[in-house]
Parts: structure tokens; sequence; C-alpha cells
């Protein structure tokens, strides 16, 4: 809704397009700011159309598909296609009250999935914000000393907490929203989506993923770096620079036209062929059990999707992260993700964040 | 979702609850996760019904339709009841596989508008943030200076923005994420959803709404309060006396049994009597027209309504805040907006900060 209105509406409304022409309907609540700002060529008030269903169906209070039925002759509306996450309810009472209503094979805007030149750039600067909040949690691992194998930042034990404190504070000052950041250590960070909890400890993986949205823009920044503070070991090492590698190799084959799957697989080989098997257990998984990447817009997680799973081809103006990891307790999770935009050549970097990640 | 399965996922996955058990289906990525923390009496792997989908349908890649079709099969699902905001897409599919699917009238889950105790704290708790959030507008406040009639903040302009961020920084440390922020004054505060921009002046007044999520249960808080920095006129004050009045009125009407509608009719009865009208024009509307104020919980707004538009009645156990509000471009806009939970007595207060609101 946000992407075709142009326009952030906490509540729900109502928006379509019908003969070259975008309209929405808004309640008194956003009427005002909606004939201010969004980007759609005609904006209704709700009030009058409710009050229109009213008189149609006087036994019933108007919902939302008596007010579109309203709109629909209004407009002279044909047969409709909506998205598949569209409201089922809604759908049945459309079609109960003699609208012909589809469901789109696929995105409804597949525009959606190229960003314009004007996007890309709303991503790269959500990923400044990332990346401050990346540089803040390094800052703070740079900062704190090593007491019995605990990190101890300003006296005090460092914890998740106090880092995921110090990453969402620094996003908020870089002018975006972090929501359920991730600063987990050890074998926490073995399940890719948990946030972490407690003490971090000296000489253990420490993943970061800074996923924040831009208050100005409502697109969303995605980048990963795993750190380390104190000395790694040498099985530490060969970890994450499988994951490393991996990810330029993905880095290197994203072009126009290429699949998704194609990517994904190189980044399992990299894997398999350096002895990081992926095994799935009773208690979970361990090694390379997620997607290799995902499109990223006014969604965290939107299409293409760069994964074994789905088919997807990348194509020219696609935004996608780039994010293999490996995950063994007891040896750590490491993740290394940045973000790119599809050309018909190298992919355009929107994300930017050195690669150091042993801090002593 | 994560009312039912007690887990917060980023993704989509498939729950469900069959003679008497409730059943979670998470991948790789979450079961590890979903064992230990889900509320769930079951929870399953994705992958191996995954691979019973391509084995049973292999000319297509699976869906989501697949899967609960397998997992409908092998806990011999009878028909189905979903939500209204089901996905229409799915509906349909599962429906052409052969699922019996229908929609629930009314919430799936209709238990969730009557919180429990510790549902209770938690919303109290998330009312503490967002108490944390308006102190801290109110210090900046307070701090600022007068200089030609805009309001000086450690020698730069204070601004919507600036205020905002020292309010969401607040909520951060208080342990919570407030995103949409409102700090609107003058003429953008008539605008209820208009979060703020620019400077901020003297003697207007500001609307500070603050609703943020707690990092720890998920539950929103939701609270208001409307400043004005300088000296208030006779007018400003009697708009404010209005909304102050309303929302004692309201507060003393809601207990259980009572329908939403009359406690919104209590306000807009406050209103008129002192001579507050609504009017809509072309440019938007004047006066008080939003609802008194809407259910809170894991969403900001859920059920029960407190509005003139929908009949709900108000039981005990549910909680609403209760935010009457006036908006005249010119004059200005106020609201206050605290959150209670209705017993069969006088309610009980979920969130608590003073009414003083002329700061000098």
């Amino acid at each position: 809704m946000r992407y075709f209105s142009g326009l952030s509406v906490p509540d729900a409304f109502i928006a379509f397009r019908a003969k070259g022409k975008t309209y929405g309907i808004f309640n008194a609540l956003e009427f005002g700011r909606a004939l201010k700002e969004a980007a759609l060529d005609v904006v209704l008030p709700f009030e009058p159309l409710r009050d229109r269903a009213k008189q149609r169906w006087p036994e019933s209070s108007p919902g939302p598909a008596e007010i579109v039925m309203v709109a629909a002759e209004r407009f002279e509306l044909g047969p409709c296609l909506v998205a598949e996450d569209f409201p089922a309810g809604l759908f049945e009472k459309l079609r109960s009250r003699g609208l012909t209503v589809a469901i789109a094979d696929g995105p409804l805007l597949p525009q959606r999935e190229i960003k314009t030149a004007a996007e890309a750039r709303a991503i790269r600067d959500s990923n400044r914000i990332s990346a401050a909040g990346i540089g803040a949690a390094e800052a703070v691992l740079k900062k704190s000393t090593i007491e019995a194998g605990k990190l101890v930042f300003r006296g005090a034990p460092l914890t998740s907490e106090r880092l995921k404190f110090a990453i969402d504070t620094a996003c908020l000052e870089a002018g975006g929203v972090s929501v359920d950041t991730i600063a987990a250590g050890g074998n926490q960070a073995c399940d890719p989506h948990n946030r972490g909890t407690g003490p971090l400890r000296a000489n253990q993986l420490i993943i970061v993923d800074v996923f924040p949205r831009s208050n100005r823009s409502g697109y969303y920044g995605d980048m990963t770096r795993t750190f380390l503070k104190g000395r790694a070991s040498e099985a530490q090492r060969a970890l994450v620079d499988a994951v490393a590698t991996a990810q330029k190799k993905a880095l290197g084959l994203i072009r126009d036209g290429v699949s998704g799957k194609e990517v994904h697989r190189a980044c399992v080989e990299t894997f398999t062929g350096r002895g990081f098997e992926t095994k799935s257990t009773p208690k979970g998984s361990v090694g390379f059990f997620h997607g290799t990447g995902h499109g990223l817009g006014l969604a965290i997680h939107e299409l293409p999707r760069v994964s074994g799973m789905a088919d997807s081809t990348l194509r020219t103006g696609a935004v996608v992260t780039v994010e293999p990891g490996l995950y063994y307790p007891g040896l750590g999770g490491c993740r290394i993700e940045d973000v790119v935009q599809v050309t018909p050549a190298r992919p355009k970097m929107l994300s930017s964040f050195h690669y150091d990640w042993e801090i002593r």
C-alpha cells in the first residue's frame, strides 16, 4: 500500500488503479495528509462513500466490502485483480456482493522488484544507517577489555543487550529505526534469528546484523558483519574465510539474467569444497541452512529471492542482499551481508563497511 | 501468529490448532528457537513436510498450500477456519487442493481481546516506556528557551525531529522501540497522523504521541500528552480543558458491558456542549474526527474499538486507549491519551503521567 500510494498510513485504506489512474480512499484522519503527500492521481474522502454504502445496504453497518462496491460502481470498475496477500475475508465478501475478483498470479505490482535510481539511493542511504550501527558495535568492542574471558565495557559486563543499545542509538542518530537488531555471540549466533542475550565473551564470533528503516524514505538497509574480540582460533579463521570467500563468489556471479539458485549454489559449493557440511539434526540445523539473499526495499524481505528454494531470475535494477553464513555450535556462527543492485555487468554496491573482524 | 505461537518470527510460518493441540511448522532458520521458545504443543520442522509435498506434487514446486495439505493429511484435519486477514491467494489454493476452509466470522481468536494479568502487566510496562518518552520531551521543552517566537534547545532551533530523537532515545533506554513517534506543533498537529517536521514555536500546542513496543514482551504502550511552551491563550486553555474533561468523562464510563459507542458519544457531547463543532471541509476535517480509543496489545490497533463507527461492547479484561482530541487549524490540536483495563467497576489505569501542560 505504501509503494502504491507513496504514503505511510498506520491503518488499512482502500487504493486501486482503474483506466490508467490511481485512486486512494482515506478517512478524515488521513485525508488531509493524503491530499498533500500521496503519489496518487485521485484522493477521495472515505465518509461520503460510507454514507452512500449505508443508504444502499441499510440493514447492515457497511464494511470495507460495501465501500469498495460503491467505489466500483462510481468508477465503473470491471473485473478486479488483487494481490495474493489480499485479506480472504474481504475477498469473499466482494465476491458475494457481485464483484468479479481474481488473485494475481505472482506479484500484483511486478515493477516493485526493479528499483528506480531514487529507490536505490534511498536503500544506499539506509545502509549508511546500518553502517552507523555496525560501526557503533565495533567501537564498543574496541573499547571493551577482557576480564576472565568476559568482555567488560565501561566497568560493567558487555552484554548483547548493551551492544544492541549502542547499535540502535547510533541508527536513531543516523535517521533510522532498527528493530530486532541481532548482536549474538557463541552458540546463540548459531541460531541465525536469535538476537542475543546476556554477557558476551572473548574469543567468540559475534554476529551483528542491522536492518534499520529510514525515517525519511521508509526503505530498509540490511548489513551483517561478524566480529571477534580477543584472538581467533584457526578453526574460526577457516570458518570466516569460507564465508567471506562464498560472499565474494556470489557477488561476482550477480548480474542481469542469472538465477538466484545459481548464486546460492556457488555459496553451497564453496562451503562443501572446504569441508563445511550442512546437516539437520533433531535439535536444529548446522552449516548453511538459509538463503543466500533476498530482495530489499520498503519491506525487509521482498522479491527476488536468492536461494535454493525459489526460482527467480535477477534482473537489472533488482536490489538484493548477499549474506551467506555458517553455523556450528561449539565453533560459532559467521554471516557477512552486503546489499547490491543488479546491472548487466558487475553489481553496484549499496552498502559499505570494512571486513576486518578480529579486534584485539 | 505471535499471539498464537508465543514467538516472534520475521517470516511467514504455518500454525494451527487441531483436536485441542496447537502446532507450528518452522523452517531450519527458526526451528531450533521455536523448539526452545514457542508456546505451542507441537513444533515441527518444515523440510520433511516440504519433501513429502514434492513427492506428492512433483510437477510443481510446492508452496505453502501444498505444505498445509500434507500437514492436513498427517494430522487428519477436518474443515478449517481461518482469520479474515488470511491471505486470499493461499485460501483459494487450499480450496482448489480440496481442503474445506471457511473464514471466521469475527476474530479467529476472540480470547485475544481479553488480556490476562500477565498481558496487562506487559502493557503497563510498555507504558512505562511511553512515559519515559513523554518525560524526555517535557524535559527538552523545559530546558528550551524562546527566541523570536521560536524554541531553542542547546543553542539550536528545536525541531520536531530533535524532540522525536529525544523521545525515541529515551524509549530505547527504557527497553522499547518507538516508531512513527508524533511530536507535532501548531497546524501540523491538526492532522492527527502528521508526525511533525521543522522548527517548533512558542505558545503553540505540541502533541506528543508515543507508542513504543517493548523489546521484552512485544506488547505496545500508547500515550499522548499535549504541551505548550510559553503562555497559552484563553482559547487554547478552553480547548485543552474540553479534551481533558472529555477524557475524564470517558474514563468514568468505562466498565464491563458498556458499548464503545456510548463512551465515544460522551466525548462528542462534551465537545459540542462547549461549542467545539466537528465539520469536514474539502481540505480536511476539524473538531473531533477520530475514534475515542482502540484495543491495545501485540498490535497497536486491535479489538475492541471505542468509536462511533463500530459496535463493540467493552468486557472485563479488555485493554483500550482513551484518547479524545480536538483539532482546529489556527488554534491548534490537543489530544490526551491513557490506557486502561476494563473491570466490572472503575477501569484499571495502565498508564501514568501527569497532566500539566503549560511550560513557562
